[in-house]
Order: C-alpha cells, then sequence, then structure tokens
C-alpha cells in the first residue's frame, strides 16, 4: 500500500517534471498579468469595450446547444460556418473563464472539445474539396483547419487547468494529437512549404506543442520536419521577407499571413525565450508588422496593389494582434498606440493590457507615417514599393511607385503603377481584385473571370501600356522572372522627395523609367506631384497612359465632344475590351490639363509630351455580360514614338470647396505654362507659379545631380 | 451764448426722444445680454468655438486694407468677391468690436462704411447684369445688394455706439438712406413680390428701419410699399409657406428663404414685441424652421427633391441662425440642441448664448425624426410631402413621397417620387439639380443644360413614366395648373405606416396613385418597404418605372446578359436619350428581384407585375456631349396594359457584410413568393417570410380599413 502510494507520489512527481516551465494559460494570457488583466477589463476602456465583446460572444455560444456536424459542406455551407463558429467560441469562452472565473465558460468549451475528440477520428478527408487546394478533414481546405487549431488551441490553453484530467486526456488523444499527426505527415508537404499555408500549418503545430508540452512538435515548427531548418518557421521568417519586412504578394496578403508568424513567435517567447525569436534576422518580424502598418494610406486602407480586397484597413484582426504584441513584446513605441485607438479594438491578453493602460495612461502620438523605399526579394533585390508622403496625417499626400516583383499567383501585370492620395482619398486608385469577397450570388465570392481579364491587366493601372499589350504579354511565368530596378530615392522631407525605378523587361526591347516626386513650390498649396514617365526603344510604338480617377471631370484645357449616340469598347484583348471609349480628342499642342474635382478639393494634371498627342476619356464596363466590374472613369495620353519618348505631367493638388457656405475658392489652381525639353541626359520641365517661372530638370546620367529645381 | 447752450440742449434731448427706445446693438446682440455673452465666449465650447472663428475673421479682415472697389465684375468676379468679403469682415468686426470691445474692430467697419458713404451715390446700376434678373448697384443682381445689406446692417449696429455721430451721420446720408430708396423705389417691384428675392429686400429695409430708427421704412417691409399689407412681411409670411411651414420650391429652397424671414423676425421681436410675431399664423416661423428640418434626412442632407444642390445640410448658417432662434425665442425644444451639436456651429448672439449653455448643461436629447404628411400650397391644399420613418437616428429607414404641386420653375416633373433612405445613405436616390454650384467651368456654376434636359425629367427620378413621356408633357405651366391629392396618411408606429396619393393629371386620361408603406414583418431585420403603384386608362400604353439606386448590384433573379460591344441609348426624348441601356430582359413570370449591397447592407426588391413584364438596367450619360451627368445606375420595370395595371414591389434591408473580419451574414434575406391578385377594390399581395405566409390587402375603396396585413 505504502509502495503504491510511493509509486503514486512518483508518478505525480515524474508528471510535474515533465511539465516544468510548463503553466496555464501560457499563450496570448499568462499567469503573472492575469490580476491585473480582470482589472484592465474594468480599469481601461478600451480593454472594457474589448471584453465586453468577447463576452458577448462567449454567451452568444452558451445559449446555443454544442453542435459538432460531420464535415460536409464547402466555403459558406452549413457545416463549414458551424465549425468556423465553434473555434470562435472555443476561444471566447476561453477569455470569457479566465477573466470572469466563472467555470460555465470553461465547461461549454470542454464539452465541445470532448464532442470533437469523440468525432474526429471517424472523419475522413473532407468529401468537399476545393479545386487545387489540398484537402481538410474538418474543412474543404486544410489552410482552413490550420487556422481552426491556432484559435482552438488558445482557447484549449485557457481552460487547460479547469479541466479534469480524464478530459484532458481524451481531448488530446481523440483530437490534438491527431491533428497534430495529420498536419505534420499527411499535410507535410504544405507544413514544409515556403508559403504562408505553410506558415499556419507551423503556427498550428507549433503552438500545440508548446501547449501540450510535446516538445517534438515545436521542434518540428521550428526547423521543418525534417529538422533541417531548409523549412519551418526560421526558414519561412527568412524567405518570406524582404529585409524591409515586405511580402511579395503584396499588403493585402501581408497582412494575412502575418497572423500566424506573430502568433507563434508570441508563443516561442513565452516558453523559449532565450531563442529570442523577436531579434531574429534583424528583427525582422518587428519590421513586418511596421512594413504593414507603412503600407497603408492615413484613412487605415492598405495600398490595393495586386489582388486586393479595397475596403481591407490596418482595423482588421490580424493587424490587432500584430499591433498589440509588437508594443508590448517588441517595442513600445507611443506611435502605436495611435494605430491600437484608431482600430478601436485590442486583444484580451497580455499585449492588449499594456497597449490599453498606455493609452489610458495618455501615452498615444501620432502614428509616424515615413517616406520610404520598401524592398522586395528575400534578399531585398527584386525592386520594391516606393512611397512617398507630405503632410499631417489628418491631410496627406500620398504617392505610391508599384515596382516591385511579380508577387506570384496574386500579382497584376502594373510595373511602374502610380497610386496618388490626398486629403483621406484615393485621387488616382489602383482597382485592386475584381472580387466581391464571401458575396455566393458574385462567383461564389471568389475571384470573378474580370479578374484574369480586367483587374491584372496593365490598362486597369495607372501605368505605361505599349501597343494595347500588358506587360510580359499578360504572361505571368515571365514576370516572375524579372523584376523592376530601384534607380533613385531620397525622402529628404525638407526638399523635393523622389523615386525612380528602371524596368528594363516588361517590354521586349523597350527600357522603361518612372520618376515621382513630391516638389514643394513657394505659392502651391501643397507639394507638387511630378510624374515623368520616360520609354526608350528602336522602334516605332504606341504608348497609353491612363490615369484613373476618383471624383468628377471639372474642366479640361481642350474641347470634350462626347460620344453621344453609341459607346464602343476601346480595344478587343489585354483589358481594353472592358474600357468604354467617351471621347477622344487630338492636341496638336501636344500639352493640355485635365482638373477633377474630389471630395471637395481640385486636383489639376498638367501634362506635355514631346510627340503629338492624344487623350481619351474613358469609362469602365464593357465587354461584362454579367456587369462585374464596378464603373469607374480615366483619361488616358496616347503618343506615338520611337527613339526616347516621355510623358511628362504634374498634378497639383488645390482650391477648396465648402458645401455648407456655398463657396468655391482656387479652381483655377496655381500652375500654368507646362512644358518640356528632351536633351541627351535627361529633360527639362519648365512651368510656372504665379508668374514665376521654374524648371525642373532630370539628369538620369547624373545621380548626385538626378532632380533640381531652379527658378529661372 | 446761453441761447445758444439751450438750443443745443433741446436738440440733444430731442434726438433722445426721437430715438427712444433705440438701442444698440439691437439685432442679434443686445445689451442686456452683452455681459453674459462675453463670458459665454470663454464658458460655452460651442460659443467658444463659433467666437474664435468670427475673430478670425476679423482680425484676417483686418490684417487687409480697405477695398471698396468700384463695381464692374459678375457673380464670382474680383469687385463681387471683394463687395461679399465686406460685408462678412463688417459683421465679423462688429462681433468681435462687441465681445472684446477692442476698438480696433469698430473702426474698421467706419472706416470700410465711410469709404461706401463717399463712393455708393456714384454708383449707377451694375454694368454687368445677369440675364433677367433685376440688377444691383454692387452687385450684377439686386439679391444680392438685398443680402448684402442684411449683413451689412448687423455690423453697422454693433459698432454704432463706437462710431462719432458725425461719421454716422456721413455713412447713414451717403449710404443707407440711400440705400433704402433704391430697395423700396428702384427695386419697389421686386420689394412688393410675394417671392424669396421679395423676402431679402424687406429683410434688409425692415432691419435698416429698425436701426436707423426709420419707422416709416419698417411700416413698408412690414405692410408693403402701399402699406395695404398686400405686399410686404405679413403677405409674405401668409402666401410663402403651406399652412405646415412647407415651401413650395421644396427643402433646398426653404433653407434659402428661411433666412431672411428668421432676421426680420428677430428684429420685430425685440423692437416691437407686440406684434407678437413669432405667433402669427398660428406659429408659422417655427413651423417653417421645424419641417425645413424634418425634410433632411439622419445624415442632415435636406431631401434633394426640385433642383437641389445634393450635399446641401442643415449644417448651413441659415439652418443655424434658424435653430439658434427657434430655441431661444420661440420654444426651447431640448432636440433642437441636438441639430446645433451636430451643427457644431452657433451663432454669436443672444440666442446661440441660450443654445450653448443649455448644451453645456447637458440639455440636450437626440432630435425628433417624425413620419408626417406636410401639407402644400398657401392653404395646404395642394397636395404635399409624404415621410415615414422607422429606426434610431443611428440607423434609420425613411420613405419620401411626393405628391407636392410643381414648385414653381425649380420644380421636377415627378409626380409621386419615391425616396428611400436607410443606415444613413440614399438606396433609391433623386438625382437633384445637374449644377456644380460655382464651379465656373461648368457652365459658370449655374443649371447645365441637362437640368432641363435630364434632372426634370420624369425618367431620371423613381417615379412612373407613360409612353416615354414626362410628367405634364414636360409644360411647367400645366404641371403648375394641378397638384397631386393625399388619399391616406397613418403614421401610428406601432403597426403599418402608410402614405397615399392621387395624381390624376399628370398624364391625360390616366389616373395614377402610389402606395408607400412600411410593413414590420416577424422575422425581417426592419420594416419592409412596400410599394404599390397603380395606374387606370382606357387606352393601352407602355408603363416604365425607374428605380436608380447607390451600391452595386450583386443579384437578380432573372439572368443578365448585358450589351457587351456597344450601349445605345434608350430613347430620343424626355430624359430617356441620356440613358445608356446596359441589359434588358423579358421576364415571363412577371415576378423576380433585384438585389443590391449598399455600404455593407443588402437590399432586395422584389416586384411583381399583372402583365408581362421587362427589367432593364441602365445608366446614365448618352447624349451627354461635355459629360456633365453624374455617373448612375438603374433598374427599369417595363410592362404594357390598359385598364387598371399595377407595379408591387417589397424592399427588404437585410444582412451586413463585415470588411474588417471578412464575414457576410443574410445576404439571401427573408422575403421570398412575392405574388399579386387584382381585384376590384383594390390588390392583394402575398409573400413568405421565413415559411410563414402573409397577404398585404389594399381597398381603395374603404378607407377604414385601407391596408391590411395578415398571416395566412
Amino acid at each position: 500500500m505504502r509502495c503504491l502510494k510511493t509509486g503514486l507520489l512518483f508518478c505525480l512527481l515524474l508528471h510535474a517534471i515533465l511539465s516544468l516551465g510548463q503553466e496555464h494559460p501560457g499563450l496570448m494570457i499568462t499567469g503573472p498579468h492575469l490580476e491585473a488583466l480582470r482589472k484592465g477589463t474594468v480599469q481601461y476602456p478600451l480593454m472594457k469595450k474589448a471584453f465586453a465583446a468577447v463576452k458577448q460572444r462567449a454567451d452568444a455560444a452558451l445559449a446555443t446547444a454544442v453542435n459538432v456536424p460531420v464535415p460536409k459542406d464547402g466555403g459558406g455551407g452549413v457545416t463549414h460556418e458551424q465549425h468556423k463558429k465553434n473555434y470562435n467560441s472555443i476561444l471566447s469562452c476561453g477569455i470569457a473563464y479566465q477573466i470572469t472565473q466563472d467555470k460555465k465558460y470553461a465547461l461549454y468549451v470542454k464539452e465541445l472539445l470532448l464532442e470533437y475528440a469523440r468525432q474526429y477520428r471517424s472523419w475522413p478527408l473532407h468529401p468537399a474539396r476545393k479545386p487545387g487546394q489540398e484537402p481538410g478533414r474538418i474543412f474543404w481546405q486544410s489552410l482552413n483547419d490550420f487556422v481552426w487549431q491556432v484559435n482552438v488551441i488558445q482557447g484549449y490553453d485557457m481552460v487547460y487547468e479547469a479541466l479534469p484530467e480524464q478530459d484532458r486526456e481524451k481531448i488530446e488523444t481523440g483530437l490534438f494529437l491527431p491533428i497534430l499527426k495529420f498536419f505534420t505527415v499527411d499535410c507535410g508537404k504544405t507544413f514544409d512549404k515556403i508559403h504562408n499555408h505553410g506558415t499556419w500549418a507551423l503556427a498550428a503545430v507549433g503552438l500545440t506543442g508548446y501547449v501540450l508540452n510535446k516538445p517534438e512538435y515545436v521542434k518540428k515548427a521550428l526547423n521543418g520536419s525534417r529538422g533541417d531548418r531548409r523549412s519551418g518557421y526560421w526558414a519561412q521568417l527568412d524567405q518570406l521577407f524582404s529585409p524591409d519586412g515586405y511580402y511579395a504578394e503584396g499588403p493585402y496578403y501581408q497582412r494575412y499571413a502575418l497572423f500566424p508568424f506573430v502568433m507563434l513567435a508570441k508563443a516561442i517567447h513565452n516558453y523559449q525565450p532565450e531563442l529570442r525569436v523577436f531579434e531574429y534576422r534583424g528583427n525582422i518580424l518587428s519590421k513586418a508588422i511596421a512594413t504593414a502598418l507603412q503600407t497603408t494610406y492615413t484613412s487605415g486602407l492598405f495600398f490595393p496593389v495586386n489582388d486586393a480586397i479595397k475596403d481591407k484597413s490596418f482595423e482588421s484582426s490580424e493587424i490587432v494582434y500584430a499591433v498589440n504584441i509588437a508594443y508590448a513584446d517588441m517595442t513600445p513605441d507611443p506611435s502605436l498606440l495611435d494605430v491600437a485607438q484608431r482600430q478601436n479594438d485590442i486583444t484580451v491578453s497580455d499585449a492588449g493590457l499594456k497597449v490599453s493602460a498606455a493609452i489610458a495612461a495618455g501615452k498615444a502620438v501620432p502614428f509616424r507615417y515615413a517616406s520610404l523605399w520598401l524592398r522586395d526579394g528575400q534578399d531585398g533585390k527584386k525592386g520594391g514599393l516606393g512611397i512617398l508622403r507630405s503632410g499631417s496625417n489628418n491631410d496627406q499626400q500620398c504617392l505610391v511607385l508599384k515596382a516591385t516583383s511579380q508577387g506570384m499567383g496574386h500579382g497584376h501585370f502594373d510595373r511602374l503603377n502610380l497610386l496618388y492620395y490626398d486629403k483621406g482619398n484615393e485621387v488616382f486608385y489602383d482597382y485592386g481584385a475584381a472580387r466581391y469577397l464571401n458575396i455566393e450570388t458574385k462567383g461564389g465570392g471568389g475571384y470573378l473571370p474580370e479578374n484574369e481579364s480586367w483587374a491584372k491587366q496593365t490598362v486597369a493601372h495607372n501605368t505605361l501600356v505599349i501597343d494595347q499589350h500588358s506587360d510580359f504579354n499578360g504572361d505571368a511565368k515571365q514576370a516572375e522572372m524579372h523584376h523592376p530596378e530601384l534607380f533613385y530615392f531620397q525622402n529628404d522631407s525638407s526638399g523635393i522627395q523622389v523615386m525612380s525605378a528602371d524596368e528594363p523587361h516588361a517590354y521586349p526591347g523597350v527600357q522603361l523609367n518612372r520618376t515621382l516626386a513630391l516638389v514643394p513650390v513657394p505659392g502651391t498649396e501643397r507639394p507638387l506631384v511630378a510624374d515623368v514617365f520616360k520609354a526608350t526603344s528602336a522602334g516605332q510604338h504606341r504608348f497609353d497612359l491612363p490615369f484613373w480617377y476618383q471624383g468628377d471631370m471639372v474642366n479640361t484645357s481642350f474641347p470634350v465632344h462626347a460620344n453621344t449616340t453609341a459607346l464602343h469598347p476601346l480595344g478587343t484583348a489585354s483589358g481594353y475590351q472592358h474600357i468604354w471609349l467617351n471621347a477622344a480628342t487630338a492636341i496638336a499642342s501636344q500639352s493640355g490639363f485635365v482638373s477633377l474635382l474630389n471630395d471637395y478639393r481640385f486636383y489639376t494634371t498638367h501634362f506635355v509630351t514631346g510627340n503629338a498627342l492624344e487623350v481619351k476619356l474613358v469609362s469602365t464596363g464593357a465587354n461584362d455580360p454579367s456587369m462585374n466590374i464596378r464603373p469607374g472613369r480615366g483619361f488616358l495620353l496616347s503618343q506615338q514614338g520611337s527613339g526616347t519618348i516621355y510623358f511628362v505631367s504634374i498634378t497639383e493638388s488645390h482650391g477648396s470647396v465648402d458645401p455648407v457656405n456655398e463657396t468655391v475658392s482656387g479652381a483655377g489652381g496655381h500652375l500654368s505654362g507646362l512644358r518640356m525639353d528632351k536633351g541627351t541626359n535627361g529633360v527639362r520641365i519648365f512651368f510656372s507659379v504665379d508668374r514665376k517661372d521654374y524648371e525642373l530638370r532630370l539628369d538620369y546620367t547624373d545621380k548626385n545631380n538626378f532632380i533640381r529645381l531652379k527658378q529661372l
């Protein structure tokens, strides 16, 4: 008897030793901060609000019966939505249990997980399969299973201590251990892939390994299934981000990819601080988060380059997590608090506690938007995304030059694309993806056919199209093989800010360079936006440079005689088939202007070319039988030529309309007389502002004096 | 010497007696409230902000030289803008003087007015003349002169006591007395006209009469130049508003017309309280202000019926004045304080003081939007504007039925037009006026040709068009002679809210009735919008019912095969020439639906007719050579028939899209199976909500049971 007792004691002791350092909860919420966090949900407004939302979701879950259906439906279907709901319930109830200490929440999680544990092993691969994707068991694609587990394991961690040992046993044996095997073995190919699906897989496995105290799985997650670090977390951190933390697919996907990276980093930081995960690769995670924020405009919306849903902003939950952890565990930059305030949401967690306390203490300062060049490519040598900004966070001009690599399957054929924002709004915009996300009636909520035929095509962007063909003739493989090069970047905010990039491969035999600058000139209300697009080739070509704009066109230097009795498409392919031609005007003088009125401010784009110029006013929607393309308007500058041709434009942001007092001021702007003079080394651009004459000179042969402005 | 002294004393005494009761300032600011007002500019946030803005304008004026140019330019020109600036400076400096008691402000007003006094009499009628308008002397139309004087006399009143007697003498003799003569004699016709230009003229004369203590001019302003009250202020109050305070031209012009009415009322109230101006005609001014507010949506924007600039809201200064005076001098309704808060502006005045103090004391309650029928016509017998509302001020459904008289020259041919708002947005909208106000490059900022050819035409609205002709064949004189009739109105918020109107004259031989209702049905998220348009005629006609919508069309019950390679206009006249036909589908079943997604909420309009039905998807912009018409999209229901035909539709507001969390819910809605059954007395409408069947019955012969809903 005594022996038995000793044996039991030994067993318990052994278990304690094995679990050494194993505390629950141990991920987003940890024991040492629990008391403060509980107080924080009363004390700090943002935390109070966030917890109220969590508790509401938890209470809503408790009001419904446990429902674990056998997986059957694809995305959007009944069983799909129920399993999504279940992981949200598990996470919300887990948090609610830790904060309120009310066992009813833990009980609900227990019942749900026991039900999953009873069934999981009997589920085969999901009967509905998403075409081209690896199937899951709970969902139609394995990615959804990974996401499910990343959430569920957190909930489990929070109720762990409230569950009887034998229930934990059942749950781990029936559910989590089989899941670990499924993810690492059955889905092994994805698990070892350097790709965001792989990141989700290893985050799920790593988090589960920590919570279940299975170091072997943690090792797999960090070092790859073979343990050679050619795959796994470290390898992904090495390869998926550029040295500046830019993610090749673009900001919309960067946001999505960031979440599993950050979640697993937090777990590593908690359980194995000696690995110094946040310092890895020169603080790469911190850079990735900063880059995600810097690739938004002041509206909070991500720059919608490549396939992007345009209303996605830094309010999304991935960025809430990232900002909380960046502030709490990486660098307590008070300008992150401004972002958290504007997110108006916080994670109910250790990290969220620090953020909400700091905000309540008034530590927030305005987020510091920067002008910067974000290098693309694992080695930072595959072009990049240029961003220039001027003005306060409340009224900021922002120019974006897309000179990144293709960005894989979601990339658009839009080398040297320009985006221009001002006063919180898009002025020259990117269409983003042709997709109504989750709207079943619009192509099942997926990418529409017009994403290929329109949204990806060059002419759908504000960049040069040659001979009515898209970049790389629309061939993604070709495009993936080449990238633009940074030519020049200068963000000295005291003078001219400029970014310039070369694209030598997009069109055979044609060298492209685009230079965008913010040029402060006395007498103008804001810096002028200078845009110099240069193309050099031996042969004769037609060059089209579209500007897709928001707002109303209220003035032009040339007569507009729009087609009145019929509209026809501008072309037959490469996106031109989707454009209606409203009006075309030949401009003998080779120069002119267009004025827009957008949100009560005027924008006048003066333009000049060295050749006969034609301006076409266009709108979207041709060859669109299901009316999938959103209405949009643009003006398209067109010239034919050979040798070196230029499109030079200067856009002035000016004047205002006061709708309350019904007054208008500054409708005419200050700039006039734009002309250009081609030289052998570059171009001289002349214009007047309030009767003072200026020369803006670009010398492509002298990087020390690439751009100069002088008053004449 | 002594005699001389006595004489002087007698003169002074006589002057004092003549000025008896004459206090300065005596209009918007009066002596007894001055001390409190000065404190208020420090004490109450809104007043502090408002005064800071006034002072900024005053200081800006002081920083510029006195500039009184000889009138030369038309609207928008240099001298025009300078004289506008001057009246604003005079008013701002007058207020700044009273609050700060710093004489520099008074001095600036004095110098400006002395300069005007030196020149005014030498100015002939303005050399530029606005076509068809009576010329002024300072401006190209007399209306601008009236507005100038309404502002200037207030500024003069405020600095009156600071000016030496001899300067006042010069200003009055050289400027104000000639102005009084000019307005009442040279502009006598306008002065005696029952029209908003006349209101401005008499307000200028009345205010000036009070300030200068010239009772004979006050009398002219109140009783008309002949003194017979057939013109003048009382006559205008009698004739320009309906008994419900509705102004025939519509809300946009009501706002403008209200200002001189309110300003003169305030002066009458101060100087001749015995006239009980605010009680006149059953508190007509109070009703007019209430009606101006009730003809806005929760966004603050006025319903844009007739010629209206769509971004005009109750933030405009006219409504700021009106709300301040309504609260301070008419009825201290705390829901007006909510409006003042949302205006975020206040007049620096006695009235503004009361409002800002009450707001600071936390007395504001949410503005009480009502469902109501606003009678039109002097006698209230010329139709009216119907408004139904449901929901909170943050998420309100609002239906408008335009069944008013034509509304004079600015009226549109849109009898029984429907507007539908929800969640702060337009859903089915009115185009408003085709005009870019004050944008010189767009037709001088005036009404564009497309205002006549498009905006006023019936098909530009959400109402019935017969045989492709507009109401009254677009003849304004004919339209002015007839008006719709209220058939039924019920705003019992506990059940169905309904409004129904007849229009027997718009089309010869056709009786029109439209019934709009908000119908609460269990299981729907908000009341359903029922729309029953009935037309009865002997002959065969084509009936078109357009719905111009905001948002994206995301689903239809019928296949859409949009025109892909060419667009052509829908017709040749009556506005049809401005519509591109995108797609047309014949619907054999006579019923179907269209789903819109607008600001993350779905709207599904189910429709049914008793005849073969065609749905046309359309957009604006055909036959628009200067591209003056804003882009817009609509769906147009079309049927041919004789006898009694119906268009029955039910619009459900449902579901949501969460762009942050990328989720969609309730995209399908709850309603299905819409059908109708024509009877001799009316129509029975059948539909299902969540598998429960309902009948909505309209009986046009039984007003006691006009509309009934029952579950089957």
